[in-house]
């Protein structure tokens, strides 16, 4: 594991645009996974500026790790999310986005690998340390993509984030121990708990994210707040 | 994780050596970590027909990942069974050879990134679930190349294989998940529950190969008999 | 440059296919372009052996690197040949195999980046130092794969081997370059003074295949014989 | 080869930057040759920024490709030019800095494969086409690094460049081959045609960098005025 310490938010978005942009910038087809949520949002913004309207990146696809469905709306959570931050506004074409969904994610893996894997995912870490849709007391480390019906009575579950009786569907801990390089960030006090339990704790199910330990290709990147509970 | 089932010892013994030999005749430093024991020697015995007195694998470098210690010897018991193995049969270069010991574990890491990470290891499988060094009860999946000291009150302890109070080293599971390709090979019928154990159940400290489902390039090479309790 | 001297034609052999096969067992998307003709002959035999029937090796994907229609035949001269030599009698599934066409060559470069790129390429050298259908006096060392119509005034023309305004289809160097491993292997003493010629002299158009010195990652088999000529 | 077309001169080496941070925040030792002159000065000014200092780069080896030494002086130009524009200001520990001279040419080669291969290199081009010491007339594309006494009858050589009768070295094609992402940064209207001749003309000795298209992860960064010649 490599832990990247940056000053703030934008220092730490600027490094996360930097790898990836690294990665899309090489000869050959490039497979990313990216996140959705608020910690990309600096990240996506960047990237916006290089990619929008550039021939130079055709040769990138993206694939989503995650998806939570919408009744009565073609496309889940995260696929919206992610064409809204960064999908649409670098305007990415349609051939190179491969949505990962509650129908088709028992292909994903065999999918990912006849493309010939993933080269890069950008993860983000969960105030309770999750990763991708891997939650506390629902994740099996030695799951491949699955799909988990919600009871309401998860520790996690709150009111308003899904529906009790819907299904959601995310990579597992085999599917991303998978990915050649795998970029985790955090931000904010908030997390820096968490930061130090993932990272520096025992390898447990409690704690989903500190399975992330044993990727051969881990790079943190964490601000000075996220990364202020550390042992050095 | 793929699975290759043969018919026999030899058969399985053939195929590992292949992938071996796959690796080694590249034109490229290659770094390999092997095992001692029972297993392997058929695998040995074909590998020193095509490496003995070559000039063809002078690129290969060999490194141990566990050592037992042995009160009045220079070398402990895994690199003196290799020796006798494979690396004098062989005829391997002493400049070749980099032996884990007691007193350079906490190096083994950093010296592995320093010359460019293994490229494959070969390893077997404990009748109770172990691999490398790492024994049920005492396997951390957070380790790193780690060093224990042998109580006598340990679940697995046989008097005779190691005195109490010694020192044992071993690579722990986040440095075996760096290899580029894992190569584990079993065979007989004693074996078979626990290969089932460890590659078809929960991954949990209690039987530590299971933690190799999360590898991502592992080869697991059966012999039918080693095979038989697998679900298909 | 690796270069590996067997004893004779079957111990070349063995080392391929122990090459290939090394590939062919690893966890993932295998991508392999292979070589008709007389030389592969002893290399195709031993693969047919484990791979026929068998469910291990189902992640491998073949394509061929060049091909000579035949009027009148649905199929040209290089997969009908592959075939014959390997992918029928080792009962390789339709799906896995991706015929190279006159009709599609444009688009073979394009394709092989979508499919993740060429593991491996086994080749072989004709006794006028082409490669592929890469042969003196036609080749460009820029080109990509590309279309050739055959004039009769070709040095290497001999009646028989094509119809004269007949046009072939080879992947360039540019696209053999891209392979990630490259394993050449040649026999017999006919063939001694070209191996030299290719692997010692000059890079040069004249002798297409000499481009090779400047792959990363080149294996070459030798038997003894066509090494004779070798400078030590 | 992949292209990428900057407004100028900042955005190119801001791209550059990016690419080599992807680099260097990997989790694994990270070997990088780059070069001296004036088309890096934006990177170098960029990287120092990120780097300076910091302990999150410590995995990053540099070597440089080439070197003229000076009469009187410990080290040679290129050397001296990388500390001034960027090793010194960086504050790079010298355990992690690799000079190649006149005296250890001959290691070079070996020594890198030793160390695991470059992961990137980054170069210029000339205004006679030649990169790294490879000029015109005087490279052959079979050489690994080498050294060349300079006579003063060579067509690129310019009084007050390098004294006649000294000797200076450089990596050769084939080293330049085995780096698994290549660089090109080109900048100004100056350079335009040369552009055009070496990465969409003939492959030649006569300018050597025409080699370069057959590296097979080259990635050229331009800005607008050095990409206007080239063919759409």
């Amino acid at each position: 594991m490599k832990i990247i310490i940056e000053k703030n938010f934008e220092a730490m978005s600027e490094t996360a645009k930097n790898i990836l942009l690294g990665h899309m910038s090489q000869d050959k087809r490039v497979n990313l996974s990216i996140t959705a949520g608020n910690t990309p949002v600096g990240v996506y913004k960047r990237m916006v500026e290089s990619v929008k309207d550039s021939p130079d990146y055709e040769n990138v696809h993206y694939y989503n790790f995650d998806e939570i469905p919408v009744a009565g709306q073609k496309e889940g959570v995260t696929i919206t999310d992610l064409r809204k931050l960064y999908l649409t506004p670098a305007n990415i074409n349609e051939a190179n986005i491969h949505p990962l969904t509650v129908e088709n994610y028992a292909e994903q893996d065999k999918r990912l690998a006849m493309d010939g894997g993933l080269d890069a995912m950008l993860i983000g870490l969960g105030g309770d340390g999750h990763f991708c849709g891997n939650m506390p007391t629902t994740t099996r480390f030695e799951n491949l993509t699955y799909k988990l019906k919600v009871t309401g009575e998860e520790p996690w579950f709150e009111p308003g984030m899904i529906d009790v009786g819907l299904e959601f569907v995310t990579m597992g801990p085999v599917s991303v121990m998978r990915v050649k390089q795998l970029i985790l960030i955090v931000n904010g006090e908030k997390k820096a708990e968490m930061v130090k339990q993932v990272l520096q704790g025992p390898i447990s199910e409690e704690f989903p994210a500190s399975v992330l330990q044993l990727h051969p290709n881990l790079t943190v990147i964490l601000d000075e707040e996220a990364a202020s509970k550390l042992d050095k």
